[in-house]
């Protein structure tokens, strides 16, 4: 077997499939490989004509139809599988070669693989692919990890196979080293969490308090779409509520049963957050409500809770609570990706990837879920300012969230009264409120911690540590 | 040497001391060892007429100094020093014998040594302390895991040196195997975090909506603890607010530096929560504040951000909403224990703990931080009905929130409209709000993921799992 494949995909289920065909679109010999042959075959025999494969049978053959620097993308479920493929071919492979692992995996694994891989020279590439089964055929965006001298050789095919920006840049830039790229995916899909609750409080405050209907609401979400919301999410939120159910003539959100399933990376996100010191309480919140949807057995026994009835607008109060929800929703989302930006950085600083944030801004932009207009402005804001310390410290969402912030509290507050839950809607601007707090009751929660545990504080007005003889004559000590 | 002591201590930091020394208090003969001889010396110079101490150097000698089966307690800082003091005496152990962990242990390792001794037939016994060096002295709250066996013996000892409530009832009780003892305590820990966060937000809203002074507060949470809210974090709160500072003249609160620490079983709770899909936002809210106040750069450049400055409000109005502010107080407690409860429970089915809820409460009455008359309460709720689905289904409390909510709605909607930071309030009036929802716009969250990632959904009017062809003709399938 000639070696004329530039790049292999191994595990052939949907997303690798469609990654393939992607490479083979844009002209790319593609080899292709898959633990049971029939997928392989399949692939070939339906979209063949698309490009130029190479279908392979064995791991021998898959790796010897390569040229070299071997590029091979690992497509099967994140965990053990990954690390059964990596056994498989890694003592096929020779150094410089490349495993691209385009799964969702934990960023610790991808470290640890990478580690372990360095040492026989191969370049273990942690990809995050966002975008579904439509981004990857049609350009996902891409989040590679790994070595630069990897992304030197990988880095211009996987631009070709990319989503592009409105402004026709690749959504794909060399993240950072090792677990960096799996890293900012996993954070990709935290803000996805807390955007799309968001979009589901504003939604409901919509129904409950402004009494549209869900084919009502949609109208609204599609102008919103054309302007500063403008992205994937609201986009989809609109078809999703036009939708009616053929089988009794409801609209679908209203025969759906309302328990969100989860598949981890949000979860993870909060869990790493909280190692990093990193507070994400809107994508916290977003994981919570989907946790608290599917706990059907308490939802149930706590049905006979006493609270209140949202009571209905009139029309034109609606239509100016809708306007008001806008401003809620946007400021809450602001504040959502300055906690996962905060995160990004927060990593970046932990794990010495030296990560752009602008440029990570830059490649949601096109192909992932979290897509929009918005990110245009993140991206500028980094790059007017590298070391911007937060989001909210931008003069630009700064000044629009002061425009939105009366709104933002009638809104909530309106719900909090008529009993809706805004629970990342309430997190996102208690964090804010936090933010810009003079004084914070940290001082208090010191003193009882002093108290009780002699953890000892700090003042504000000299440096030091101090304790106080709470159970004596309460004395200040230095320590 | 003969083998006297009944029990031995090893690690003789504040903590282990105290422990040594309370046990000797009760009758029991104590060997005690450090790696650094100096500090057994100085225990026994100091406190040897407190009872029957027996000071050893060597691990052999230690282990010598006890009666068989041995109970050792190792009192050293959780992770690595435990592994290697478990290292260092097990060898010199036989089947039968006690290994007690009483620090902070995170109870994954608990279970790893639990399982890794138990093969040599010793009984490792994780075991939560709570109550800080005062209440390792005079009377902590002990949560000992580990085997039936074990308990058997060494519970009679816990129990006479424990806390007792004020039933006379000792602060301690067999909480399960392996693990269960080290995650009680963790979440414990948790709930204790959640609790002083709600105290200190009630406190800023006391501050800057009612406009009292720290002083002032402090009388008001002295009202409070002769209340339903009697409690030890109450208790010490009055006394940290009505403390002056010797050098300024000022309040002790307003010369604390506003920035809370963490050890790390808060983050902790969150993490194991998010894995067990146990929702726990008024813990997580409590420990995203901790470190919200610590980013001092983060809020320093967040300073100038628009919001409205709380307006004072008259004498009779501040009493008023101090009446409002304890129901809203009351309120998010229950949820917060609700929460923190729920964990234990998942725990405990998780892990085939098979833990009694209602003793849990109950020995957290006395000597632990958040002993407070309320644990009174949900000890009996969970006598009463040992599978309540959640405290929320009891009775008893969904009437207290019933007649709460109100003032809940209004502390919250007003601290909200007046930029006063108020986390936990809102996170657990959203859960509460979440659960007693008849429809959740979950339905919303899941159209959305079937849509961008056909992840599929289900029907509330039949069984099934069901895709929509979004991108086709938007015919429903099942798969």
């Amino acid at each position: 077997m000639s070696s004329t494949a530039q790049i292999g995909v191994t595990g052939l289920a949907v997303m690798g499939r469609n990654l393939a065909r992607n490479f083979a679109r844009n002209g790319y010999t593609v080899a292709l490989h898959n633990r049971t042959t029939a997928k392989t075959r399949a692939l070939v025999e339906e979209f063949g004509d698309e490009g130029d494969f190479v279908a392979t049978e064995s791991a021998e053959d898959f790796v010897a139809a390569l040229e070299r620097p071997r590029r091979l993308v690992v497509m099967v479920k994140a965990g053990d599988p990954t690390d059964a493929v990596i056994a498989e071919f890694a003592p096929l492979l020779e150094p410089g070669d490349m495993i691209i692992d385009g799964g969702n995996a934990h960023f610790a694994d991808t470290r640890r693989r990478e580690r372990d891989l360095r040492d026989q020279g191969i370049h273990f590439v942690g990809t995050g692919v966002s975008g579904g089964e439509e981004g990857a055929l049609n350009g996902p965006s891409i989040m590679p990890g790994g070595s630069k001298e990897s992304y030197a050789s990988l880095g211009p095919m996987l631009e070709k196979i990319s989503a592009k920006a409105k402004d026709g840049a690749p959504c794909v830039t060399h993240i950072g080293p090792d677990g960096a790229g799996h890293f900012v995916k996993m954070v990709h899909n935290g803000i996805e969490y807390a955007d799309m609750q968001l979009i589901a409080e504003a939604y409901q405050l919509l129904r409950d308090v402004a009494g549209y209907s869900p084919a009502e609401i949609a109208d609204i979400f599609r102008t919103w779409n054309t302007g500063r919301l403008d992205s994937y999410l609201i986009e989809i939120t609109a078809e999703v509520l036009s939708h009616t159910d053929a089988a009794t003539d409801k609209p679908f959100v209203d025969v759906v049963l309302d328990q969100a399933e989860q598949k981890g990376t949000g979860r993870w996100t909060v869990q790493i957050a909280l190692d990093l010191g990193v507070p994400v309480s809107g994508i916290a919140e977003a994981v919570f409500a989907r946790s608290v949807s599917g706990h059907a057995a308490l939802r149930e026994a706590s049905r006979h809770l006493a609270g209140p009835t949202a009571s209905t607008l009139g029309k034109d109060e609606a239509a100016a609570f809708a306007d008001q929800v806008e401003q809620a929703l946007y400021a809450s989302k602001i504040v959502a990706y300055t906690q996962g930006f905060h995160q990004i950085a927060a990593g970046s600083e932990q794990y010495d990837w030296n990560i752009n944030l602008g440029e990570v801004a830059a490649i949601w932009r096109g192909g992932c879920i979290i897509r929009a207009a918005f990110l245009d402005r993140i991206s500028s804001a980094y790059e007017a300012q590298p070391q911007l310390p937060s989001l909210l410290a931008d003069k630009s969402f700064a000044k629009e969230i002061a425009a939105a912030q009366d709104d933002w509290r009638t809104v909530i507050a309106t719900a909090v009264t008529q009993g809706v839950p805004t629970p990342a809607f309430a997190a996102t601007l208690a964090y804010y409120d936090s933010l810009r707090a003079e004084r914070l009751p940290a001082a208090l929660t010191q003193g009882q911690r002093d108290y009780f545990g002699a953890h000892t504080y700090h003042r504000s007005d000299r440096e030091g540590t101090f304790h106080t003889l709470w159970g004596g004559d309460k004395t200040e000590t230095e320590s």
